[in-house]
């Protein structure tokens, strides 16, 4: 046996929390990790804007990533600056010079997919991105191994703390949207531009990722259709779970024959289901597949350590030859294309919700005969506002979305008002 | 490009259901297993008692395993033998012979781990066993892979399905222990001799392998502390849940200074907690590290396809050469050893029942002083059986169990009848 392991030898990139993280853990869980690899992993680089955030000097510092990326005493390089073009810049480098990539970069990935995976072909490297999606759940290695004997047939995901978070406390402290945006933004939660948080395009890069991994093809991000949570009320909230629902922000994918569904909403799902009983920041993957039935994971989503953990683990799994270079589930040139369905042919239940006059609620049958008939009532409450105006709020049967959307562009909305449609899930577990 | 891609020539031995199933998805998912790999897996030899139980002339049949170990024309042995003579002879054969193992047999390697381990440094050999633990939950991956940058600190985990039905039904339907096997056994999730099932042992099994990877230790299987469900009574069930609480056969991890708990019994979980309400005949395990906080994963733990699918994971990870000669997260000679902590030491709660007078029932303070004051009682609960005769059912607060139990070693059982203690377990989530 050869005593002297060997050095993997690694250059951050981005000194944000993460990238101290990662640096944290090396450190102090330093034996942890090299008896699970037999190989020291050592940084030996870092990059950031500013030579102040970082004190170390055996450690070298470079102010420009791109020079670090040409630096020949480097194995892996972890990008952790995010965002799109200095780290698109990075990573293209790197796999130029040899280097192995680690990220935690899902807008990169979602959104240049294409380029990437030509690079790797190009120059056989190697990107491990576990942290990219889901921190606690070790979801990008379940696609792209553990799963592998399956053809994921739905996935069902929450993959953004944030709005989870607002919206467990919405629902259970009665507080509204901006009250409790405002708490998550104190704790931590979100950012002070939370836009990519509750506009769902976080959500929707995750899920472009995970589909493309189900499907082998490109990530279709451009063509997700995303609604995020800022137009839900307490209301809505409350009403639903009246009616026995919670509202959660899902990503999702089902397989069709020949299209697939790939988008974000907020979705009522039956409390009794295990993704609708997920609350607080953390995350969930409800994955059905052709042969195992359905796996889900839970888990905290980010926070330092938790995403750390997930690219210390992908070093780790550098260090000990265990690669991927199928960035999508296939080569480049093997990458499929597929049809993303528009949502006007989902066919689904819907909740309804908007306000009538006492009369209207006490005459038979009237909401039936005011969308024309085109759904049956599953299920309905009616809560008095004042003397004149009664709050419904209703499930439809299952119903194609097109029906519905035509039929409530064209009712005539002197005789209801604050008219709302949310879409219901059923995740079958 | 190579344009004829590998080959990786398979030798199935058993063909039970798993057996039958591995073969069946190589078949009915080729293209999709093919476009995973960029290699074709490829069943060249099959073992079985009987050569009935298979006709493919292009296969070549053993109905000698250990003959098939010697075949040069094999890569891979999968052994879905069970048990442990054969299958350990058969894989120490093939790890000698230079063949790559995928294997579902946990008693083999909770009982015989050292061997196997040794054999794997000497011949630099390879095992894959995802399909031994917990089926639809790529748990293994995880704790050899995904988990890696996190130090272990505690598991819970629901790992037969069988126990899980009969508690569930038990539960639900108001239906004793025995009728309820008995409809386990019609439907095919409990054997003709349950005893492995419902006494925990394969529970034991999959928990050692669990720790061993935990600690990167052989898998102590002989020292678990095992205790099953056929003690377990409607009532106990029944008086659990109205206290808050659901009984589970858990297979329990927790790492202490210096010593490790490790350890199969049913016990209470709050009904709010996650891994109370996997129900049913799934499997879950919940695993609490360092630094990712933790990470949950439910999913059906046994059945062909399920069980199936695992195997042919491996069988991809091997030919796409990621694969892991740590078998126990270290290699043999790095192997620690870790002292197992006798249950007495177990600092916890405690569920108690027995049945007492109505006199005893109605006195202030009877049950604390009776046994000597030891705890103090959460909650309490009491039903009238007859004109004389009270159940009691409580939470104490947390106990050295030592204390506990040489108390009621003492107690003067002339005043209370029918006494059963089962352990609570807080899971944090």
């Amino acid at each position: 046996m050869n005593n002297s392991p060997k050095k993997l030898r690694i250059g951050i990139a981005g000194l944000g929390t993460v990238g101290r993280v990662v640096y944290e853990i090396l450190q102090k869980d330093r034996e942890l990790i090299a008896s699970r690899t037999n190989s020291i992993i050592e940084v030996v680089a870092v990059s950031a804007k500013n030579p102040k955030d970082f004190v170390d000097n055996k450690i070298k510092f470079y102010s420009n990533p791109l020079e670090m990326a040409d630096d020949k005493n480097i194995d892996v390089i972890v990008e952790l600056i995010g965002g799109i073009d200095v780290a698109k810049d990075l990573i293209l480098q790197s796999l130029k010079n040899s280097k192995k990539i680690v990220t935690a970069n899902k807008a990169l990935l979602a959104q240049h997919g294409a380029e990437i995976a030509q690079s790797i072909e190009k120059y056989q490297g190697v990107i491990l991105y576990e942290a990219s999606v889901a921190g606690a759940n070790p979801i990008i290695k379940a696609f792209r191994e553990g799963f592998s004997a399956n053809e994921i047939k739905e996935i069902y995901a929450i993959l953004n703390g944030t709005c989870n978070f607002i919206l467990t406390k919405m629902l259970d402290e009665k507080r509204d949207y901006s009250l409790t945006l405002k708490e998550a933004q104190d704790l931590g939660y979100a950012e002070v531009d939370p836009t990519f948080d509750v506009e769902g395009i976080d959500t929707a890069h995750k899920i472009a990722i995970l589909s493309s991994l189900a499907c082998a093809t490109l990530p279709n991000f451009n063509v997700t259709h995303i609604e995020g949570i800022s137009k839900l009320s307490i209301q809505d909230l409350s009403i639903a779970f009246e009616l026995g629902y919670k509202i959660k922000l899902l990503g999702i994918f089902k397989k069709f024959d020949n299209e697939i569904q790939q988008s974000v909403y907020p979705a009522l799902i039956l409390k009794d289901e295990k993704i609708a009983q997920v609350d607080g920041s953390y995350n969930s993957i409800l994955t059905l597949g052709n042969n195992f039935e359905f796996n889900m994971m839970i888990g905290r989503g980010a926070g330092g350590l938790t995403t750390g953990s997930a690219v210390v683990a992908d070093l780790i799994d550098i260090a000990n030859n265990r690669e991927n270079n199928l960035l999508f589930n296939a080569k480049f040139t093997d990458l499929k294309t597929v049809k993303i369905a528009d949502l006007s042919h989902r066919l689904g239940k819907y909740f309804l919700s908007f306000v009538i006059s006492k009369d209207h609620a006490n005459e038979k049958n009237f909401i039936e005969k005011y969308f024309n008939n085109i759904f049956k009532i599953e299920k309905i409450i009616y809560k008095k506002i004042d003397e004149n105006d009664f709050l419904c709020a209703l499930i439809t049967n299952q119903i194609i979305e097109k029906k519905l959307s035509e039929t409530i562009a064209n009712i005539d909305y002197s005789q209801i008002k604050d008219f709302k449609f949310i879409r219901v899930e059923e995740t079958k577990f």
